[in-house]
Formats: structure tokens, sequence, C-alpha cells
């Protein structure tokens, strides 16, 4: 067995209520990234993984455009998409992604009201995939989309979705100072019984 | 080691150009639901799943209204939400559920572009967590978001995503016949060159 799939306890696994795969579990989005670079074939099969997401009508609206820091020129220009907060922590990170959404199906040019969902289903998968080989993936919300379709000639019938840091994991202490924290902070969510209904809205499932 | 999360080779597994976790190959969309139904916790980990999923801000904008085939009359209702294509498979499904998404971020009211998005990170985890169980998930757009809108008092703050239907993987041969095919059908994704890029719009990464 390929010792990259061995599961690592961390404390950043999620403090689960009901038992998950360990996958699921142990999947978190790190702020701060080694200087280990990632091997092409790890970067084929983390795209991979998003490759064979489900889609409404197997539409398939994700695209990523990928720059990797070896290629300097290609990481700044990305990297300058990002929101000024994000590109603090950002820039260490080995690889950069944007995901970009198809607005309309490609059969009939009608809206396809679940571009941006179908793109969340396949970068879930893309993220997970990262986690079986111990990397971490960091999705942004903090980037210019205008900018993005400016320096990438993003079509208009395409929407750029979120920037994405991937990476294996580093030490919180390369970290600014007052991102440290961030990066350790527990990690919560809500319950089940205010997300999970039954019946009628706000109903809990019992 | 529970064997129920022992991989399972199958003739619907993703037939990947490059390696993926076994969780991401064995994921499918079943049209076929064997009658077996689905035990409380293993619903309870499925959701569990997508409760730790990442999203903008943490906002965790999902929320799943969930009907099981035991409480007729709920499940009926639910049913009845979805187009007659989508009702001739999935009524042999034990769970029916609906994804809903909250449209603006709670602590502001503003719009969260991402909502829809983050919903697709959690039902993709949702999924796996479900192949991990040996149960399948086949999300459809083909409902009606109005019905569902008024049959569960969905505020007007929440936009119905996709139905869902969970369960364990029937045998095709139970499907009226013009569905068996495509339960079966060959599973089939663009190229990477098609969708991961670098550089510029349509130039795939090499």
């Amino acid at each position: 067995m390929d010792d990259r799939h061995e599961p690592q306890p961390s404390s950043r696994d999620a403090s689960t209520d009901h038992d998950v795969h360990e996958l699921i579990r142990r999947r978190w989005s790190p702020l701060a990234f080694s200087s280990q670079p990632v091997a092409d074939r790890d970067l084929r099969s983390v795209l991979e993984a998003a490759r064979w997401g489900p889609s409404c009508f197997n539409e398939q609206p994700w695209r990523y455009i990928v720059a990797r820091r070896e290629q300097e020129a290609e990481f700044a220009r990305m990297l300058s998409c990002l929101v000024e907060k994000n590109q603090r922590w950002a820039q260490a990170a080995p690889v950069l992604m944007l995901s970009v959404a198809r607005l309309a199906f490609a059969a009939n040019d009608r809206p396809n009201r679940h571009a941006l969902h179908d793109v969340g289903l396949a970068t879930a998968q893309l993220s997970l995939q990262a986690a079986a080989l111990g990397l971490g993936v960091h999705q942004m919300a903090g980037f210019s989309p205008d900018r993005a379709r400016e320096l990438y000639a993003i079509p208009d019938s395409f929407e750029p979705v979120a920037a994405i840091a991937l990476g294996y994991p580093g030490a919180p202490d390369q970290l600014p100072e007052d991102l440290r924290a961030r990066d350790r902070g527990a990690r919560i969510r809500h319950p089940q019984a205010e997300f999970v209904f039954a019946g009628t809205w706000d109903t809990p499932l019992s």
C-alpha cells in the first residue's frame, strides 16, 4: 500500500458527532503551506477527482486554470488576482488555481442554474483527493473575478468561481503572526439539528 | 475493519486516466435502488459528511430536508416535488432529500455568491460518505422548486437546489425498461485537456 494514503491522525481532524470516512474527517483548509512541490502525477490525480464529479445532464461545467510556483511569472500573475489579505499566505503555496463555471448548457445555451453548484461538487472531490495524498486545499472567495477574466481571457459565458491554493500543509510559525491563530483555530460547525429538517422548515429530523 | 468500508470493484467504477482514491472511483449515480432501508446511523453519517464541508466564511449555507420511505405520507409528499420522469425511478429509493441554499450571509444579509457552490461542496462530501457505506446518491435537477418551497414553507431567503435519492444500488431489471440502459450506460467525462488550462483560456496545462 502506498504510504501516502495512510491515515495520519491530526489535531486538525474534524470532531464529528457521527462516524465519517477518514478522508472526510481529515480534510481541512490550511493557511500555512510547506515549500515542498506537488508532483505532476499528484496534481493530475487531484484534477482527475474533479473530472469524475457528477453534474446536471453530465454537463461538467467546471474549468480549472492552474499556476505552478516553478513558473514564476505565471504564478505571480495568478497571485495578483487574490485580495492582498489572501496573497499574504497563498504566496507560499506551490500551486494556485482558479475554478470557473460555464453558465449555460453547451447543448442549447440555456442557463444552467446548477453551474456553480456542480463546480462545487467537482472541487469537493478535488479537495478530498488532495487529502488522500496528504495535500491541503484552501479555497478563497477573496479574489478579483474581473481581473481573472481579463488576465486569462475568460469568455463572458463563464464565471470565475473560486481561487484555490494547493500544497502540503506547513508549519504555522512561517505565517505572519496575525494569521497563525486562524490556521490552528478550533474547527466548528452547526449541529445537524440546525440544518437537517423533516416535515417542514426548521423542524429537525428526529 | 468494518467490512462495509472494503472496496468492492464494480463495473460502475470510473475509468480514470490518473489514479484517484477508491472512494472517488466508486462513486456513481444509480437509477435502480434496492428496497433495503438505510440505517439511522448511516443516514446520520452521510449528513455528517455534508456538515464538515468547507464554505465561504464558514457560512455553511446548506440545509437538507429528509423524507424516509417508512413515513409513507412524508415520502409521497417529497416524491410529488419531482418531475414525473424522476418519480418513476426515485420512488424506489428508501430516502429522498432536498438540498437548499441560504442565499445571503447570516451575519450581514449580503448576497452570498457562493451559496449554491458551497451546497455542492457539502453534497459531494455527502455522496462520497454514501459511497463509503456502499450506498448510492443520485441528484436531480428535475423537481419543482416552487412546489418544494410551498410544501416545506421554505423562506424566500433560501433556494431549493437539488432533489437527492439515497439508498443501496439495486438491480437494473427492476427499472422500467427504457431506464435500464441509462442505469448501466458507459460513464463518460471530458479529458483533462478540455477543462484544465494554464497561461490562458483553452490552453491545456502541459
